[in-house]
């Protein structure tokens, strides 16, 4: 795990497909906001920590990002996520001491809302006689302990959700973020479980109306989206410790594509999962050896290992860093 | 508004499509339930209402559909959709005395719901000092009203939700609700605000597997889905009163479309509508003549006004069918 890793020089052809893709995005409208938030979180996180040493922030990305085929935007090609492994990991992130940036889909699963009935909350809810509002007997506990854990999380100023729907967005908004962690150095974690997608339509060549249905079958080209992972790893914020995602259905591909998604991005761990089982077992490669991780039970979260396993690894991270600081200077 | 314009007979070649579409369609996994959940809600509510008549009932479609482009889904094409028109429209159905079937995306808005927060529920609430659940004193008001409102619909047993993701679920219920309402004859009414896919890929030429982002541009090809509208108002449920919507981007061509979609799919109203002011704007075409709506300012619902003239129109229509069924014995 060596830190210096993603300082390499990038590829000519990506800078150029990644510049393309930036200069042509539709700009953010609320960047300068999104902006002051982010500075604000990250000057109140870099203080010391009761225990001393500097907070540990991470990234986590959640849910998917999606490519409009219109630039009047009525249809859209989507990526399945629930945002439940993101949302379950910003929670036992939080618990192991960390201050949180949750980047995340628009209307996706939120940390400590997981249990709650994701169409209609009102089924939770029931007026008693002097009209107030009571939790149904049933679902009275699960309700109070996800109040009570968020607002935990808000008042400590550790939690910063900041939200998104294309990929247009994500991208523009994480760059955002990787770029304003720089300064936390190994401290700063990304731990990219959102859905990104592969493929979209360069804004400029995108039909500006509504494609009709009236003229038979509808051919569509999709250009690569460049590996921004690249670009985070070697020019955003370098000294992260960072965690990729790869989910495939083909379980006989697996291994082999995180393993090129390791070495390709120089991730730290990259979490391999399939999708009919990502929600209770992943494997965890790292570039000495991989780590089985399963839920134990049906209410068991595979994420608390995981986490675990990710908090001790950073840890390493850090310590190794320090050493090398210790040995330069 | 002629009563008998639903039962012309089919193109062979639309035939055709709709046959191979529902064949080639992965099979609903819960269509015994749906069917039992049914029958129970029509039987209950076909019996006569307070004031003699039968009971009206509509089904209210609402939200987008998706497209699989994998059979194993991970991506897909999802077309804009909040679901806010037709949960809104759904309370003021329900405030006319009507049953309704509220056929839904999973995840989109739902009656009453409409002002509740979209992704964070929790900044609702807050835990008293004796740790009970306690509404923050500014959405008081609106929580309340939300839930009341919500178990009085419930309580009558007059609302019937039933979820859908893809188009493949979405064509296969509808066929099913539409089957099952055909008894209602002219009393049932159908309102199509969901944005439904008008491309597919059919699920016998789609990739088994998660389609690999290494090999350059992505191609697809994606064939029309049949329109269902046509079987709907000719086979399935030719009695009907019936209400489809057209959204477009293109200001020039959209009176136009909804002309061509009244008289192609024998629609007796369509509501026009462009995606930049659908929310407080649209046109209702009907056979004699448009009517524009606008929403009086920015705290009234247009589907206020729409309902009023749906439920007028309704009105007329079965009065013209009482005339046609005297006039014929």
């Amino acid at each position: 795990m060596d830190p210096g890793n993603g300082s390499d020089i990038l590829p000519e052809e990506l800078t150029a497909s990644v510049e393309s893709f930036f200069d042509t995005a539709p700009p953010l409208q609320d960047s300068s906001l999104i902006s002051h938030k982010l500075q604000a979180f990250i000057d109140r996180n870099s203080k010391s920590s009761e225990g001393g040493g500097p907070v540990r922030v991470v990234c986590v990305t959640s849910g998917g990002t999606t490519v409009p085929l219109e630039q009047r935007c009525v249809r859209y090609i989507d990526n399945f996520s629930s945002g439940h492994r993101g949302a379950a990991s910003t929670e036992y992130f939080f618990k192991a001491g960390y201050a949180v940036i949750f980047l995340h889909r628009r209307g996706s699963c939120q940390p400590y809302c997981r249990y709650l009935p994701e169409d209609s909350f009102l089924d939770f809810f029931e007026l008693g006689e002097d009209s107030s509002i009571q939790v149904c007997q049933s679902h009275s506990t699960i309700v109070k302990k996800a109040i009570g854990d968020y607002q935990n999380a808000v008042e400590r100023g550790q939690l910063l959700k900041l939200p998104f729907t294309t990929i247009f967005e994500y991208l523009q908004v994480l760059r955002m973020v990787a770029i304003s962690m720089r300064p936390l150095g190994p401290y700063g974690m990304f731990y990219h479980a959102a859905a990104v997608s592969d493929f979209y339509v360069p804004w400029e060549s995108m039909a500006k109306h509504k494609i009709q249905s009236s003229s038979g079958p509808l051919d569509m080209r999709l250009n690569q989206v460049p590996k921004m992972l690249s670009v985070l790893r070697k020019e955003w914020a370098p000294m992260a410790f960072c965690i990729s995602f790869k989910l495939e259905t083909d379980g006989n591909i697996l291994l082999q594509k995180a393993d090129m998604a390791m070495k390709k991005y120089h991730m730290h761990v990259v979490v391999a999962n399939l999708l009919a089982t990502y929600k209770r077992e992943v494997i965890m490669v790292t570039d000495n050896g991989s780590i089985n991780v399963c839920s134990q039970d049906e209410y068991s979260d595979v994420e608390e290992e995981m986490i675990k396993i990710l908090v001790d690894r950073h840890s390493k991270y850090l310590e190794q860093y320090r050493i090398e600081i210790i040995g330069l200077s």
